[in-house]
């Protein structure tokens, strides 16, 4: 969709993140259409930490998607909208007592259970609350996707998951087994983030479907996400509708070769719905020449966007009302904060702006307001959305007094 | 001071920031005490972007010193405790139009100007509001201090100030003689951050001497801060109150050999006051073992202290009532995040852990709090400031409620 930037920061100011709700719609359908099979139930889970606002999980709401949670500040934002709970997943490596009581006290629908002390204390906590709770035990499968090392989780060493068949795996399986409050549903395991290629998955889905095989009723499999997404050309992602057919595809091959039975398949997207729906307004202010460099300097930076400091991570970006100029500058796209990392693009072809030009970064859907910060004491921008020709706030800016309402 | 932390989980509960407020008079006296010349006068300005909060602040303002800030949050924060707006300095690499306003209409004292582009709309801005502003220019004087990539600002393409001599310097010494509004009352330069050794600062004052005398009147110089703290054994910091003496002294003699004068001399100290009165407070939860690891989980991570996983930042560690037992087992304390990276410390030796013991890092007291963020809608944690023996809260702990309240 054509966005009116001018017309945005009219209205909304800058910095501001902008998310076009066609491309969310458009991602979330191509899963939706192509996820499905005649053998088993399919499932898709929206991981909410890569976006995760009032307005973004009513939007997954009213798709009939059901929620991945890490915390209780995303469980506690989708009660808030009146998310139904029993289609919530609470994930995390490290889930605390009170954690725990809030999820069941809450009735979330499924503990995706880390570990084997996790397990002990999800029992306990069960059984003071006089409840049965449904888990997915998160398994480590030794597979590991090859991207950035941030974001690779399958290595044996881990900090998430169970590894298949090691001491602590067996003696999970065995206290389920005597346990009265609690029922294995099935297995989750996540391969990684921002993968290209789908060959990981294939090796995935036959592990998992090789373990469902010891159990004597048809398990869930969540096959966890890590779908790429474009950011630059660097990026060569594969369109979600033949993900989604590539994953259907080779479970139902597996399962005809190894004679298996399955309940569900489910996936969990997130960065992959919402990365490139959303994007990022910016004013340009001054502009520096050095002896060897020019800088572009914007009115925000890693306070609302720490993936270029943090992970390296590449954006592209375009000059509004310049979209067609010759790209005749390299350019590095500054923040506004008081740190030499700060760094949004570095050496990167753009056209010649002057002070006041609006800059739009591409593909900050995911990962870039979830993760903003005050430091510098710097305000959260507002997140807008943009629905054919409406756009309506769905985050407030903070305020100065927003800013301090914590300190005494 | 002997903090007692068992006392303080049970009453804050965890993850805590703990200050111990006799770490950060002692720094400040070492300085205060040491900072002093017979040959001009001196002044020490805490860099507030290390950690900014109101009572942090009044810590300053009773200790008499000045600040530093770097935002309009900033500013507004010590506007709110009452801070000697005229005893503000006010940076930043691409202030705005809006910046300059608030500031001007709030009396800050000096404007710290950055560039060329920045001096244009300061002295426009000081037209319109009828004023006249003191202001420093910011140097890029091309001294490098070898420490991590991001915090080294001083080479001659860093975003940071304008070069000596360089076109645009040339052009604002020139505005600046021909504005009614703007009075240059000296330099600033900052040439990095956890500094170890001195030479670099001679160097500094050395080139800022050698400019000044460029001028018919004595200029203030700011040496910028800098000055490192003690994280772990790799670390050795020079004690406050040499750094102090080191800087007066070696001015006092390049200004001798150099048959100059200087109206004054200004240090930015923020990481080297504030970082090693800080300690974060963590409850342990799981503890989990891989084939060639044994993580401590804590109810915390990369949310409270993101240094770790943006400049590979290295921590000390102990566990409450644990300390003088045998450090006998190499583990990894990673946060509860999801996300690999999530880790504070890797491979570090410790004794052994059971859940629910308490950990504390050392010398969280900079940039720690001050970048905290939401990520994975964790709750900002609550700090306190330990004084003898008596511990107040300073920053409340984050709600469910307000962690959304900006969300529509």
């Amino acid at each position: 969709m054509d966005i009116d930037y001018l017309k945005l920061k009219e209205k909304y100011n800058t910095p501001l993140y902008v998310y076009d709700k066609s491309v969310i719609n458009d991602k979330i359908h191509k899963l939706k259409d192509n996820f499905k099979s005649n053998l088993y139930k399919t499932e898709i889970i929206y991981a909410s930490k890569a976006f995760s606002v009032k307005e973004m999980l009513r939007v997954i709401m009213d798709k009939g998607l059901s929620l991945d949670t890490v915390s209780i500040g995303e469980i506690y934002t989708a009660i808030n909208v009146g998310f139904d709970l029993n289609k919530i997943y609470f994930h995390g490596n490290n889930k605390s007592y009170d954690d725990l009581v809030f999820a069941l006290n809450n009735n979330v629908g499924t503990i995706v259970v880390d570990n084997y002390m996790e397990l002990l204390l999800l029992d306990e906590v069960a059984k003071s609350l006089n409840k049965v709770q449904k888990i997915m035990i998160r398994l480590n499968l030794g597979i590991e996707a090859h991207t950035h090392k941030y974001i690779v989780t399958s290595h044996v060493d881990s900090k998430f998951g169970v590894l298949y068949n090691s001491d602590d795996y067996k003696n999970m399986i065995n206290f389920i087994n005597n346990s009265n409050n609690i029922k294995l549903i099935g297995f989750h395991s996540h391969i990684g983030s921002q993968i290209f290629e789908l060959d990981a998955y294939k090796a995935e889905i036959e592990k998992l479907i090789r373990i469902s095989k010891e159990f004597s009723y048809p398990l869930e499999l969540n096959l966890g996400g890590g779908f790429g997404a474009f950011y630059t050309n660097e990026d060569k992602p594969i369109p979600l509708d033949e993900v989604a057919k590539f994953l259907v595809k080779t479970t139902d091959e597996v399962l005809n070769k190894e004679n298996a039975k399955i309940a569900k398949l489910l996936i969990e997207p997130g960065r992959s719905i919402v990365a490139e729906a959303g994007t990022t307004l910016y004013t340009i202010g001054v502009i520096k020449k050095t002896p060897n460099k020019e800088y572009y300097f914007i009115d925000g930076g890693m306070t609302d966007n720490i993936r270029p400091a943090l992970y390296q991570a590449k954006y592209d970006a375009f000059i509004v009302g310049k979209e067609n100029d010759e790209r005749s500058h390299t350019v590095t796209i500054a923040g506004k904060c008081c740190e030499s990392g700060d760094l949004i693009i570095e050496d990167y072809k753009l056209p010649p702006a002057t002070s006041g030009d609006l800059l739009v970064t591409k593909t900050t859907g995911a990962y870039g307001y979830a993760m903003s910060s005050n430091y510098n004491k710097a305000l959260t921008p507002a997140v807008v959305f943009v629905d054919e020709d409406n756009d309506y706030l769905v985050v407030k800016r903070q305020s100065l007094k927003e800013l301090i309402e914590r300190e005494i």
